[in-house]
């Protein structure tokens, strides 16, 4: 990364890198949020609560959504038109992405039941909080919409990145309701679970914000705005968000913990995983009566059952089958349908998450 | 009410009255939301889904907020300017503040872990729903923006539409966490309750939403954008807000169950009311160690006793000389503030609003 960005800050003018300047923006806007133009003092107990919100939750991630605004645009743009201020709205705009997800994430893990995000306590789990956590993603959704306003409201691609945050959350929130009615965590229905349902799950619960809404959001700040440019692009960045999640969902149970950090539980979970989709496809009825009979359960022969179905059905070969057809489908797309779009804002995306192993 | 609007379904042009169109153009946004250009055919449970949370979550309530942007269109605009689009576009927006306040009523039921709501049980009390209900009310208020877009897209006051929406939802989403700090239903501190606090949390929880936003929205539909008028509205709205507040907090106690069709609970919830916060202003350090043993509990005994308190106040003679005060304050506010409004966009409501029983 070479690539740098001026600190806006007037006493001292660093020369950052794109991270280190993202980190530094996220605390100028939890300033901007909680402090600047405070009317009313009756509110300072709130503002100060969205403070704490705000920095329990937003920056923890890997913050790879958030980045690529900034990445994408330096590939759209030429040096000479990427201003200070320009990069300084690519960094803010990924904050707003990040904390798109952050709203997500907070919701999810009431409705899920789960215990843990990103190494910490999940924020409904800490004390005194429980579901008021619910009005707290609120608020964090609430500050995207603010920082939109208060930083690019003079810029003409306001009104497309209000439009495209809107239908992206609208996309999530249906994809998360198919997820819901799909595998609700008490009910185990395999025959729920086929590849199509699994593939529009993925799509909208994850693709479109993941994958879509950072680039879009890139190319609308670079004044690409036409239906067909970003048609194009969303081809190729829906088919790389669902190569993303079938990884995601193989490296669960294939993964090592050492090198991903984190012990997978989707058989436990009953998800509709890749893995359990594929192997639907392609097992007998006797091996569906054990999958039946052991998917979803928490108790560990259950799961090492479930794992030794896997192995038998050779899930490791068929996923890397997959991997490298999804792979070649995508040289393909970005040949097709790149058009006028450097290829780099893709390739760079793709060199990032095929062949991971965490 | 003469006032009528045409029905927009082409086969027949029935002359309705404004709650009458009201209602026939809610099935025609559902119908929008949930079947019009319908992509993806792997949504279509999703977008059941979403039909049955509108229908069960939105149209139950008396709909005064929704249908005052038509009612205060009619006072800001001449008849001649009242065109059909823009009556049923004032039809939709009315429908886009009752989808914000379902969106709000769905969270804040499980958030005070409430039983009923209009007479029926809450969405996510219902069988097989639970806190899935959280994604549920998400799509309640994606749906807003939804329309919006669809619907008006072209007009001049699309994007102050879109701010004053998502500044409203803002506004709340502060004043319910400043209520949620406030009174939280297991820890009673009598000394959280200070009249200015009631007043932010009213002004941001109920007022903005309640009051300002059907009226703002008029506004820019009728082309009246600037910042004072909307100063000048929002400070006369903000007061019949308040108003409309404390009477509510004083009919909970005081009001005749058979009028309002609700049995009051504040006092055993523990709510920051009205009456608790001007009776802690008057009362004496004995008189206020009996509030203190007996508010927020549940048993009849202690509520008995806080009643018996507010009586011994005199609490609905305080009331009265209130709601006198409050009217005249407000007449004097329209006389100073409404300049080139209408005088009638507030008078009536404020008709609607004063010495209501229910």
């Amino acid at each position: 990364m070479g690539d740098t960005v001026c600190n806006g800050t007037h006493s001292r003018k660093l020369l950052l890198s794109d991270p280190e300047a993202f980190d530094a923006k996220f605390e100028e806007l939890v300033t901007e949020l909680t402090e600047r133009n405070l009317q009313d003092s009756g509110l300072a107990d709130a503002l100060n609560r969205l403070r704490e919100i705000l920095n329990y939750n937003v920056p923890g991630g890997k913050k790879n959504r958030g980045l690529s605004v900034i990445g994408s645009l330096r590939e759209l743009l030429p040096p000479s038109q990427l201003t200070q201020d320009t990069l300084q709205q690519a960094l803010m705009v990924g904050w707003c992405i990040e904390m798109l997800q952050a709203f997500f994430l907070m919701a999810d893990d009431i409705m899920d039941a789960s215990v843990t995000r990103r190494g910490q306590p999940c924020w409904y789990k800490r004390d005194g909080i429980g579901l008021d956590a619910i009005n707290d993603s609120f608020l964090v959704e609430s500050s995207i919409y603010r920082l939109l306003r208060k930083q690019c409201r003079d810029q003409p691609y306001y009104v497309h990145l209000l439009e495209l945050f809107n239908e992206t959350t609208f996309q999530t929130e249906l994809g998360q309701a198919l997820d819901l009615m799909t595998a609700p965590p008490d009910q185990i229905d395999l025959n729920r679970f086929t590849m199509e349902r699994y593939k529009t799950i993925v799509k909208y619960k994850t693709a479109f914000y993941s994958f879509y809404l950072p680039v879009a959001s890139a190319m609308y700040m670079a004044g690409i705005n036409s239906d067909e440019e970003h048609n194009n692009a969303k081809h190729i960045l829906l088919e790389m968000g669902e190569f993303f999640q079938i990884q995601d969902d193989f490296l669960d149970c294939y993964g090592d913990p050492a090198v991903t950090g984190k012990i997978g539980t989707d058989i436990q979970d009953n998800k509709c995983s890749w893995l359990v989709v594929k192997a639907l496809e392609v097992m007998t009825p006797e091996q569906k009566s054990v999958l039946e009979a052991c998917y979803g359960r928490k108790d560990e022969s259950s799961v090492a059952k479930v794992k030794e179905l896997y192995n038998a059905l050779q899930m490791p070969t068929l996923y890397h089958t997959y991997e490298e057809e999804s792979y070649q489908r995508l040289q393909k797309l970005i040949a097709q349908h790149a058009q006028n779009l450097p290829h780099s804002v893709f390739l760079n995306f793709a060199k990032k998450i095929y062949k991971r192993n965490k």
